[in-house]
């Protein structure tokens, strides 16, 4: 037998996917790229998975792992020669608790199903982000998943108990830990969070899950001058501080373009002003919260941090602010062709940088070129979308020299939340030392050593 | 030259104590029992124990690392034969950055001095416990300390940031990352924090720190029945959610013989009841979270969740509170001789599981044993107290099986916070599978091929 012809005999029919009808399925979320891959394996439990993997493990057949195909550095991506993995058959939640909060899921498992088990119990799991309807856990685990609530209950890593993993060699990892302490030996699960499907294949996991907030207060404000938003941002976290669930900054080129020159938003608040920023705060008590939440914007207006200020006065509105940050069609309807960029720095030196990257645009990218900055500074993290013109494959590597290259001197990272994949590998070394990438290559050679996982992604 | 001359001259006569004198030192936070080694190290910079274990790497010397000797698992213990390397000498903070919220520090600082210094910032950091005042934040992350406020702010490992290593070769691992977003590459902090000392040495780290709360509200309440347990842990993390800071449950065992019996104390409430619960919250608006907390308790007398509650009107009532808690010569008045474990395990099953201990108690440990329970449940962990009657080594090792034998079954860990180190290495197989094992082990000789870093400890 070929070894596909062994993994149908594990898998089934349903669960393998040759010749044309992989490249019928998409290679990511825009939808414009066919799949490439040897075939497409579609495992339906842990120990289908395992058995698979040893008989790539024997016959050295390099995979890789996908999960909703929402990644923007390529890092599902594979070659006519890889197998595919894909979870989307192992999308079943096990178990919620909801005295020790926790939840056991699959890793093929949307996001978005997750929130709304969780709903049901009085229960939020911590992360959320755009792609919700689509990422699934298991990517969100590889991938160490941010989003827009970090400021208040952190990234994936944070989030995650316990999981379950499938080693290289078909080895299954049982690390299934429900418990918020556990110091018993090593704590494996750091090693396959964020390390995007290279060190092994994530099956299942344990999710930590809080008690969901019954009160929700959001607002946008308009803040001229880089001290005052700094200023806006420790008031925040002085008056709210556990409250306060998201911090969002939109740089006056991203709201001019989105919120107002797109047409595709009514804008709450005028043009004019450098910065604009999202804060939103989640509680217990709706009345109380309320007053505390308008009395710190009070505070700021009076204090002349924030300039302007509009509280959403229901879920409609709420929505409407928020969708001005997330507009990803109007980012591609106004700026592309382009590139979207994360990165992470220190609060106090983003402006240095925004202002570094402003003046240094033209010459890289040309005397035309559009560029727009947002993020979750209170992270670290802003996102940028460049657009140089003309559009090429050199402007596009300049874009990335431009955004890339001023981190290293001033403490920053190449990837905040998007990972490094194939799109970032070659800008790793601007933020890891030598002795850095060495162990990582020490633990991928510990683990892989045939090299069969996720094949050229982050090292 | 000999070893210790070369090493000698790395770190000067002042960094290394041989000889009568390291007997002189204690090993352990008892006193009780002298110092050994072949000799101590007192490195004062990162670069200085680099040198020592470049030397120490190539004649094969095996090194134990020591912070405030603290611990409760022997994880610090060191033979005749082995080199204790002791952070003493490196005790300063670096930085801070109060608009980041981050603070720079040698391992050897104690934690209370970080505490000190984040509070004149007006920020704290998350991690507190009873050994504040001598334990080290090299120790704390060696160890992943949890403590008093792991419900609010987590465990060590999520309030380090980045730290930097010396391995066992002596190369510096660098990774002092002080972005709370960074996803380029491996996380590779994970793999110190909490591997007491075994994969590396921890010289510097980077802490997250948090707008400090501007109010606190502290209560006692007397509780009859696990289910109104449960129940009133639930009503506490809705009402409060982010501002819950501790929930630290004391069994009728432990409040009678600590709060009444000792004479230590004047109780706060009578004898009588099932459990005796401080609860704590830490919020930024005095008289409103005075309030929240306050109807908080009032629901719970309401509905019959608790029978009694005493709300602190004052620090020193509030401290008066904690100091029952805290009480460890109360514990080795009453108690002693006997051995102090702990353990965790999912809220749903403690009952059922101190009850099991309750029936066993008798037959593994003397009719006249003793025995008591309390711990941070919200956290799922719980500290036991038990004395076997008459003390020797059987009915220690007995203890031990009483404790520890039940927990697999359960869904439980040998250790919470405590770890490893020597004394719960032979129970380690309790909590964690054979292939947890090997991967542990498979990491141990990535990382340290040659077995010198901590020789014997988790493993």
């Amino acid at each position: 037998m070929t070894l596909l012809e062994q993994i149908r005999a594990i898998v089934g029919d349903v669960g393998l996917v040759t010749g044309a009808d992989v490249a019928r399925r998409p290679a990511d979320w825009t939808g414009s790229t066919p799949c490439r891959a040897r075939a497409v394996v579609r495992p339906r439990t842990t120990a289908e998975l395992a058995a698979v993997m040893k008989l790539c493990h024997a016959a050295g057949q390099p995979v890789v792992p996908a999960g909703g195909l929402t990644g923007l550095v390529r890092g599902a991506s594979a070659t006519d020669e890889e197998l595919l993995v894909s979870f989307e058959r192992m999308r079943t939640i096990e178990a919620i608790d909801p005295v020790g909060r926790t939840m056991v899921v699959q890793a093929g498992v949307p996001l978005e199903a997750v929130h709304d088990a969780a709903a049901e119990h009085g229960l939020i799991y911590g992360v959320d982000l755009g792609a919700r309807g689509s990422c699934t856990i298991g990517g969100n685990i590889a991938t160490n998943a941010g989003g827009n609530t970090v400021i208040r209950y952190g990234m994936t890593r944070d989030n995650v108990l316990g999981l379950e993993a499938v080693l290289a060699d078909g080895t299954i990892l049982s690390s299934m830990n429900a418990l918020l302490k556990n110091n018993a030996g090593y704590d494996l699960k750091h090693l396959f969070i964020g390390s995007e499907g290279t060190l092994g294949l994530v099956t299942r996991a344990v999710l930590r899950l809080h008690p969901a907030p019954s009160s929700e207060a959001t607002a946008i404000l308009a803040i001229d001058g880089f001290d005052a938003l700094t200023g806006f941002f420790a008031l925040a976290g002085r008056r709210l501080d556990g409250g306060l669930k998201s911090f969002e900054v939109m740089w006056s080129s991203y709201y001019d373009l989105i919120a107002i020159q797109s047409g595709r938003h009514r804008p709450p608040l005028p043009t004019g002003h450098d910065f604009y920023v999202i804060v939103e705060s989640a509680g217990t008590d709706p009345e109380r919260d309320e007053a505390l939440f308008a009395g710190m914007l009070g505070e700021a207006l009076e204090q002349g941090l924030a300039r302007d200020a509009v509280i959403a006065a229901s879920k409609a509105q709420r929505n409407a602010i928020w969708a001005i940050r997330e507009d990803v069609e109007g980012q591609i309807k106004m700026l592309m062709p382009g590139i979207s960029l994360d990165v992470s720095l220190p609060i106090t030196k983003m402006q240095e940088y925004v202002d570094g990257l402003c003046r240094s645009l033209p010459d890289l990218c040309g005397k035309d070129a559009m560029m727009v900055v947002y993020g979750h500074i209170g992270d670290n993290n802003l996102h940028l979308l460049v657009a140089p013109r003309p559009w090429n494959a050199k402007a596009k590597h300049n874009a990335e020299i431009l955004v890339y290259g001023p981190l290293a001197v001033l403490g920053g990272s190449v990837s905040a939340e998007h990972c490094i994949g194939l799109d970032k590998r070659e800008w790793l070394p601007l933020s890891r030392s030598l002795e850095e990438l060495a162990m990582m290559r020490r633990l991928k050679t510990a683990l892989d050593p045939k090299g069969l996982l996720n094949r050229g992604k982050v090292l």
